[in-house]
């Protein structure tokens, strides 16, 4: 009796693990989904590995696992070139020019340095050279195309907002970066992920390049591609991603002192 | 008399606030802490790149954190060599040869690929090629050696398992390894990080070479350098780093049919 309760068992865990397989396996609805997303990785010098990386990955899992209805390819304002990344990290080859043009996505990583200080190897500092080149020019070219979404991740959205181009947009940086972000005209909220727009989608310190990436891998190519690159990477997204809709919260320190 | 109440009100946080800011200034406990701490992490054909750069990433910030008291180099048992990532990623320059004597860790990624097929572009098929080479070898060696930990991530586990130097050792891999682990010959356990002894520590997942680092961060310098990278990461340990100690828990499917 004891067996065949065993048994019983057995086929009834059987069974409840078999239901939710087929219906994993019930074919997607494409609607609004994306048959082909192109993904730009824009390297500059003293970028931050991560940063850029991460949300490399993600897309590129992506690609595997939706047989290559997604492509990545990591890209400089310049164009292919070996480009170093920040605290004395490896190179990594940039294999085209940054085309502002191409629908897709075009994410921008921060800077990887010391968060303060005086030497030339502080974040604010890397920021500001990269500021330097054709990069956020051709970065608000990008914000102006109806085809184009722009993420950025950590110091990303700082080297944006350092050139105006957050201007009264929400967005959000590494919370080190949050004052800055501000400062430089931006609206800051305190999200891992936070989307202005369908086109404008920032991510704050840098391992939330990974929710940024799974959120993209969401919204054009549907869940069933981004649970998949979940498991696959043992990362779950983090934090409801933060959007100009629905009821907001009241404000309870609005016009008091303490702040 | 709202007026002194809301006074008091922020006084009152202000001092909360401090007074746990004051006691994380203090002065760390260097008992049983590493002044110097190297880290080699590994790279061969196909390695997948955030096994390796998560925890090169999570290192290298400890090190500025610290004052250069941790110092990463990315190594190939070749020595100084351009090495490609798998799934066509980009290369990354290994600046020497793996010193499988040097006093420190040595970090083992996994492969990226596909999870499974007869193409050579899967895990499987990448890993089996990096046994191939002279790094297990180099790998046993360092197992040897005292003075080394050798941590692995993702797949990193597996290529060792392959050439029988994880036999009756508990370690993780990624969920789709889990198995390959244990017909390997290694006794697969369930966390996100596995300490079998203080010198082979193991990770799941991708993203668990994060939890891996950090874990190896905190102990080897101690929890404040770990807490600061968190802090620039966005990114909090996960999950509770399994070792072969303290009262295990039952097995309930022990001799029943369903497992």
């Amino acid at each position: 009796m004891r067996k065949m309760f065993a048994l019983f068992l057995s086929l009834a865990l059987a069974l409840s693990l078999a239901v939710p397989a087929a219906s994993a396996n019930a074919a997607p609805d494409n609607q609004n989904r994306k048959d082909n997303l192109h993904v730009q990785v824009v390297l500059f010098d003293g970028f931050d590995l991560l940063d850029a990386l991460a949300p490399y990955e993600v897309f590129t899992a992506a690609g595997m696992y939706s047989g290559d209805k997604v492509t990545v390819e990591l890209v400089s304002a310049e164009g292919k070139r070996s480009v170093p990344s920040g605290l004395g990290g490896p190179s990594l080859e940039a294999k085209s020019k940054l085309d502002p043009h191409q629908p897709g996505i075009i994410v921008v990583p921060g800077a990887a340095g010391k968060p303060a200080g005086n030497t030339p190897d502080t974040i604010p500092n890397l920021l500001w050279k990269a500021k330097q080149t054709s990069l956020t020019s051709m970065i608000k070219q990008a914000m102006n195309d109806k085809e184009v979404t722009v993420a950025t991740v950590c110091g990303g959205s700082l080297l944006l907002a350092m050139d105006g181009l957050l201007k009264d947009r929400h967005a959000v940086t590494n919370p080190i970066g949050m004052a800055a972000l501000s400062a430089a005209g931006a609206i800051p909220v305190e999200a891992r992920v936070v989307e202005d727009g369908p086109r404008l989608v920032s991510g704050g310190g840098v391992t939330s390049g990974l929710d940024v990436a799974l959120y993209l891998v969401e919204r054009e190519l549907g869940p069933q591609i981004a649970n998949a690159v979940e498991n696959l990477f043992q990362y779950e997204q983090r934090g409801t991603v933060w959007k100009a809709e629905g009821t907001a919260p009241i404000d309870f320190f609005k016009n008091t002192a303490v702040k």
